[in-house]
């Protein structure tokens, strides 16, 4: 399989990790989540993050499920995420997953990093415990891991580990971080690829400032991969106008913590899992929520066919 | 000035602080600012909160300011944050608004506060410190104070002190808590208003399962009055429609930190008020924000106008 | 082996987790650690706690540490952290390392606790997870968890779960909280055993006030067992004497991050580990702190001499 | 009065803020207050800081209470606490005290600081916001501030701001810290006053490292003045023996939040204030810990004596 690099594109869709009714790994179920995913034209996959419940699920879990996705996906590149408190679990996470045909690995920061050097070294040991012909993606969520990291230590990071090919952005806010890495890229700092996350809700803004794509999970894939192609082709205002379509439900899922259960919920309902069930600890939808989650489909869907009408997007 | 109580419902509109271009204090901007805002249909102003710059203050700053609000003010109740890490400035701050005329006081839980016991008594204590007579604002705003207050606490909170009387609700997500407030009221607990924050990103949901009204910034105050009263009306869809037309800018506005900038080139552009100054430390912006903020306006305007052919709202 | 019940008592050593000079697992160390620990006098010990480098290990290194610590100890209880970011996780740990002989388990909570529900439900979730018949011991920590778990909520948590028999009190300040338990207890609570942590810095106190011994590593655990039996005996002034022989030493010992270098220093120097070695990431001792410790090493020999001179402790 | 300059040294004793039992400022209290801390050998006072209950007073009484304390010493140089939430009360005060006559201030940074960026464009705006004539104290204090300051951090703002001019030492562990910093120095970097905090218990080692001096607040100052001299003449041996005569007490006083109240009420006892009394929010000493004081005083002066008679310390 193709592992990504400082050009790769498009929406790689952060997976959810499907359980049974009765709490147990879905492994049957991979296959039909992975031809959903396809379908909504994703370029790639990433698993085990954060959004996946990776880490209710133990070591042989990981590993089985990375396995099978991997085999399942044959033609998108899977990112696995491998941040773990210690290095010798990412070591050993990290070399079985590229041994199955990963495309690269996710590192997020360990909450306990402040300064810029302790960032900075954190990055050039991970780079070298995960060796050097993996490459990997690091994942800038503040809002989560409570480590900030600026513009500039990320260009050090990348300027210094050349198995750093890739940024999941997901600062908020965090427009002017994609306008200062793509300006220190035109004066010569190395390319690397910008995926952004937060469930989409700056889309528009951050393809038009540089992005190439999205890594994140919305349950509607489609959108992401409309917008990104829209803007591609420098439609902006279409890129806006399927955007704003969908964006009172893009919101509506993007809470924390609760979010993953909308997303798991439609995803369901769309035919990518087969159960909706979240292993605990983690919430529960009320009727309440469904009932607002109806409503939302059913006005996102009516303002579709009229786009639709109107351009024919 | 009628001061708040259980039954205050509209939107109290978290008013801005006025800067000159230099930096000083705007005191006469002040009845422009407060026409604006009763102009796009406040029912009441709230000042010196977290989105109002009120750490940036000198404690005589902030007396003239509230001052002149009150004075500017004679129709619309007058809210004012008087956090503070100590009660003794918690005290002087109060007696001087309330003897001004305000209509209540807001008071966010400081950071260090953890368990259920310690953040009842830290409410018990603060209502006896600005003394029974003044009516108070219980700030929930975990994503800033850092503090977690369950419904049970809350309701204890309510049903301890009998100048607790609205909830600034700020949770988020925090969907479920309006439900069980209102759950409890319904067996007996106490009434209180409650008013919502966040920029508004939620009204609908939140209007519908029993929030009283906003109490937030959103520059265009207009879209949160509109929506409140629509959903107060019964008439959901139509709040949605409206809500739906604001919501890429009122998302791009709730970008913590930067959003402050937004919100007051907006107002400046507007006429609110006579400069869009922010005081340091701040955050700036650049042409590509000012770029994305005019774009936002000129489609949120479109969709407006397209909203009153089709249904005259 | 016995289990650990609401009346352990003694030292339960917190131990290291010895490494080669490589870095690897020094398995074949363990013998000589564990005759060191009991030759100092521990009545028990406990591994893979925040202090034994546990996240370092990968699942399968813990498994076998486990299991060796275990099989070289018939003599001594065995309790094992399983704290983990999720139950799968920790059932499977905690599973394994039952059946192999280990006395009880460790749980700290995840760090995203807040509230008193959260962190009731949490214990008793966990408390399931592992299993009726796995005894279990509430970590207190909250300088290193930032949670922070009320007198009122242990009780509950003590009350609520039967296989909840044990506190390693690490609370700081907490002596109060002890005066609280014992209370409680006196007033027909449930018996639980506290041992308490924070490197032996207030064991005298913590003694006096109800504590059944200490739970953590100081590289001379024989101060804590001598303390630990004088206090039981009574003898709090000869308690106090021993302790404060030891306390400049076990005050340097307790440096956030770089206490675990010095321990290892120590006991390596003492031959209980074959090697000082930390994985990274990890400080690294400089010539100045071998320095420093030396001093501290040489005073306190000259102390504990003159103190056998004068009372034969 | 003189300024704070890079070469100050001696024991600047963090102040308490005297109340009476009615929770009044003690303003006729403060000359007495003084006077035990200049008998004690202080070479200076720290007032307003965090242990101060600088945030439980109003603008007015802090204003009041510094001008009380300037006036009351006019041989001992006053440092004032200036760190406030935003600039425009931190220059009111800054200015205000020094006017009084103030020998300089100190800023801790505001706890939203993370980046290495963000800290020193901090410390360059609040250095110019205080003016160039107004020397300062950089608190370094992240156990409360949350902010990480690394040593090539806290060099850049030294160099970067004339009127830095003091290091308060008080990262834990910090040691390595001191060696670093007086490193630099050796190889050109400008020369700074560093006087340690965390309530004196690493002094020992701080001086042998290159400190000045203390800046922190036990009850018994005499001790730093003792170690601090004994330091500062090459006697360390003698300087470990008194320290190590004073750490049982000391090590209990440093119990975060409950500390502040044992050292007021062992101030109080010695005659320094004449009310123990602290503002709430605050803790309440119980018979237990009122026991546990005497016992650690008695011992204490036990130890005393003999060592003087040993010694003639």
């Amino acid at each position: 399989m193709q592992k990504i690099n400082g050009r790769s594109e498009g929406v790689f869709v952060i997976s959810v990790t499907p359980f049974a009714e009765n709490g147990d790994l879905d492994l049957d179920g991979v296959e039909q989540m992975v031809d959903f995913y396809r379908s909504a034209g994703a370029s790639g996959l990433t698993i085990l993050g954060m959004m996946g419940e990776a880490p209710k699920l133990s070591q042989e879990e990981s590993t089985s499920f990375a396995t099978r996705v991997i085999k399942a996906s044959p033609d998108m590149p899977v990112v696995v995420g491998v941040s773990a408190p210690g290095f010798a679990a990412m070591r050993d996470l990290s070399a079985t997953v590229m041994d199955a045909g990963a495309a690269g690995v996710m590192i997020a920061p360990p909450s306990n990093l402040r300064s810029d050097e302790q960032i900075q070294n954190y990055y050039s040991q991970a780079a070298e415990v995960i060796g050097t012909e993996t490459p990997f993606v690091v994942q800038d969520f503040p809002l989560v891991t409570n480590v900030v990291i600026s513009s500039s230590v990320l260009l050090r990071i990348f300027a210094d580990n050349a198995n750093a090919v890739m940024l999941k952005h997901e600062d908020w806010p965090g427009l002017s971080k994609i306008s200062a890495l793509r300006a220190a890229e035109a004066e010569g700092a190395k390319r690397i690829s910008i995926l952004t996350g937060n469930g989409g809700l700056f889309l528009t803004e951050e393809m038009e400032r540089g992005a190439d794509g999205a890594m994140t999970g919305f349950a509607y894939p489609e959108m992401m991969v409309g917008v990104t192609r829209l803007a591609k082709a420098g439609e902006h205002d279409r890129a806006r106008d399927l955007f704003d379509a969908y964006l009172p439900l893009a919101r509506y899922e993007q809470q924390p913590g609760l979010g993953l259960a909308i997303r798991k919920h439609i995803l369901n309902q769309r035919g990518a899992i087969r159960s909706a069930r979240l292993r605990s600890p983690g919430p529960k939808l009320t009727q309440q929520d469904f009932g607002e989650i109806e409503t939302l489909i059913a006005r996102q869907t009516k303002r579709l066919s009229m786009l639709e009408l109107n351009e024919g997007v």
